[in-house]
């Protein structure tokens, strides 16, 4: 059980972390911290904290577990906050979606040797609401979680996060930093520049209000990323950079070969490849539903 | 009030019009054509049609409307096995994607004088399922259905064809034929495309098993279009050939500027992109939701 739990980012994932965990009876007191305090002070009325800080170092004194969930660009001034005011046993763990940048961010923070207690993580979960208003007990119930634990990272550590998240109903995966980057560039942060991108290519094109008129659910479901928060999609964009821009263009390479088999009308191959396509996603759903 | 409805293809789009003109009492009989037999007694058996015929020219006779509702590929051979067999009066009105194509088709199929009862029709709705099982009565409420009627359709044929989508519950616009195809290039035959696209991208990477293991909400919304009937939506990018390929060119050339801005780190550039597509996003939604 943890006795301090200091949240740094108050938001749609650490919101439904405070939730979850005072919901399994798994924290004495989850202490909220933030710039903004009107933001903080809603948390305290939802009952999401318990109380809270706008100083960093005071919102982590006396903490077991400090979650950091603030957007990635964020990152590296909150870890220089924290340093100094933490304990040599507190755990620190986060929620950015992109690892190598945290892992950089800290180290530019606390130096090379990185506390024994930092334990990077990533929850998969989360919908295109933000804010602690949109928070929710149950985000990550059958979720998974990805930790990416380093040589640097204590055993003890990384049960006490394995533990916290699966008390919200999570399944705790591990996996190295770079494969964690890989993976999110191409299941999530590809897909959400595309939509994104989508969105705006069709802003730009004359009479656009008129073409979303005859928009249908097809492409309010495709869309319905790019009404995530644009400055956490932003810093996940410049933080996972290497990772994205190699998703980019292999996927940019692909889209070529699917627009010269329009040019060519080629009708065999294209429809081989919804084909293909289509059964991929139906075992993916299959998976996901198990 | 139609008296004998005729639909060549009782998949999602005919047999979910079959239902919805069935429960508003506004037709007498649906009799159902496809080739595939079994296809006919599962429309039968589900009281979505009352009987059928695989044979066109018997299944069209005596009909006073026939909504063809067939892959854009069969287009041209069902309106060439209907010609000859229909009365004078008979309304003939079509559900395919890409309108230019259809008209194209008619042409072959009945000379280029087109039928005064012709009018070519597009109902902006559907799931990405398919087949007589998946459709129900209410799919066109509320939904758009956008009529492209030439020089030679008459007046009397336009207004039946409109009557019958309004007792669907849908809104009824009309348009000129390329614009049709350019919003629906920009609305959904794009999206479909990169949806099957990304998946297919990410089935050809290593451990792509794995990969789709750890994708979440925001990439099953994303993907859902991928799920879409392949024979439908390959037939849809030939036949849209033009208007789609010049809408890829224009979001490739996006997309680029958008990979440019990851490369060089342009945060604030991204940003201002993502909030711009976020804030168009919620007018449109806005805009479906009134």
């Amino acid at each position: 059980m943890i006795q301090q739990l200091t949240i740094i980012g108050v938001g749609l994932i650490g919101g439904s972390l405070a939730r979850a965990l005072k919901q399994a009876n798994y924290c004495r007191e989850v202490v909220g911290c933030s710039r903004n305090e009107a933001h903080l002070q809603k948390a305290l009325e939802l009952g999401v904290i318990d109380r809270f800080s706008t100083d960093i170092g005071e919102a982590v004194k006396d903490a077991d577990m400090v979650l950091v969930a603030v957007p990635l660009g964020a990152m590296e001034s909150c870890f220089a906050a924290m340093a100094g005011h933490l304990s040599p046993d507190t755990v620190i763990t986060d929620v950015g979606s992109s690892k190598a940048s945290v892992i950089k961010a800290a180290k530019a923070a606390f130096g090379d040797e990185l506390p024994p207690g930092f334990v990077p993580g990533h929850p998969i979960a989360g919908t295109e609401q933000s804010g602690v208003e949109a928070s929710f007990s149950e985000l990550f119930r059958n979720r998974r979680v990805i930790l990416t634990p380093l040589a640097s990272t204590s055993a003890e550590a990384l049960s006490k996060v394995e533990a916290m998240w699966h008390e919200t109903g999570a399944m705790v995966d591990e996996m190295a930093v770079e494969h964690h980057d890989e993976v999110l560039a191409a299941t999530s942060h590809l897909p959400h520049l595309l939509a994104y991108g989508l969105v705006d290519t069709l802003v730009s094109m004359d009479k656009s209000e008129e073409i979303f008129r005859f928009a249908a659910g097809g492409f309010r479901d495709f869309t319905r990323i790019a009404s995530s928060d644009p400055i956490v999609w932003r810093d996940i964009c410049i933080a996972n950079q290497p990772a994205l821009l190699a998703m980019m263009e292999r996927f940019q390479s692909d889209l070529e070969k699917l627009t010269e088999l329009v040019r060519t009308g080629d009708a065999d191959a294209l429809g081989e490849i919804f084909q293909r396509a289509k059964s991929a996603r139906s075992r993916f759903i299959d998976q996901l539903e198990k």
